[in-house]
């Protein structure tokens, strides 16, 4: 019987490089540029720490989607998301006041449309970054057979 | 008079590739492969939900430390850190329950390493990203003067 623990760690590593930008690591992952973004003193086309932060959130709601639907025996046909993370000043200092993700999803019947549904319902719920955050979270979709 | 106003917007997209993996884009910036871990029944060597919530963090407490020494005169010689996010079962849904990061500075002067401990009382306060979050947040660091 294999047990599998209750607990998981993530690792990252940064380096400073210049100016505001950084080097990001994982081990065994590509590394990547980060930087502050330019509306606060930093740099433009570089990913920054509030891209990664509703990256973190849209990547988790698929990732959660695809774990409901594995045993559903559902023909995924596609799968879209967009997402948008809104900064604002509360009690002078910022945080992420709202993400709002909407998923534009395609399966091969209208019966794997209801389906989709009532898993959609869960996933906002079960997603482990979604259950970690305090911004308010809204998932929207449109689900279609095609 | 240019005032700044006190909203920002973050916008990130999402298509899902095949099996537990996607590709995640932000307008202007390189595009990365994402994916579900291996212990949640995804891949390994590719960039998680996980592994972007914690490096969004880290990437944060590097960007306002840097925010705040901008007006100090102070001669960075280099900034590195880690992090660690745990991953744990709470009321039967898994969440971030803590990040611990630890930085590792080194600044031309010993008076300045005492301009950088004050400093880093303020960053893990106003990071906007630890602000956002409901894991238990841990800062440490080890200042040297080279």
């Amino acid at each position: 019987m294999i047990i599998k623990p209750k607990e998981y760690t993530y690792h990252t590593q940064l380096d400073w490089l210049s100016e505001k930008k950084g080097r990001l690591h994982s081990i065994g992952k590509p590394s990547m540029t980060v930087a502050c973004p330019p509306e606060f003193g930093g740099h433009p086309n570089i990913w920054t720490p509030e891209d990664l932060f509703v990256a973190s959130i849209e990547v988790c709601i698929m990732t959660t989607f695809l774990w409901y639907i594995k045993n559903k025996k559902i023909n995924l046909l596609s799968y879209k998301s967009q997402a948008e993370g809104t900064v604002s000043m509360v009690d002078n200092i910022f945080q992420f006041s709202s993400i709002i993700i909407h998923l534009d999803i395609t399966v091969s019947s209208s019966v794997e449309k209801d389906v989709i549904k009532g898993i959609l319902k869960k996933v906002e719920k079960q997603c482990l970054i979604t259950q970690s955050i305090k911004s308010r979270i809204s998932v929207t979709a449109d689900i279609n057979s095609g």
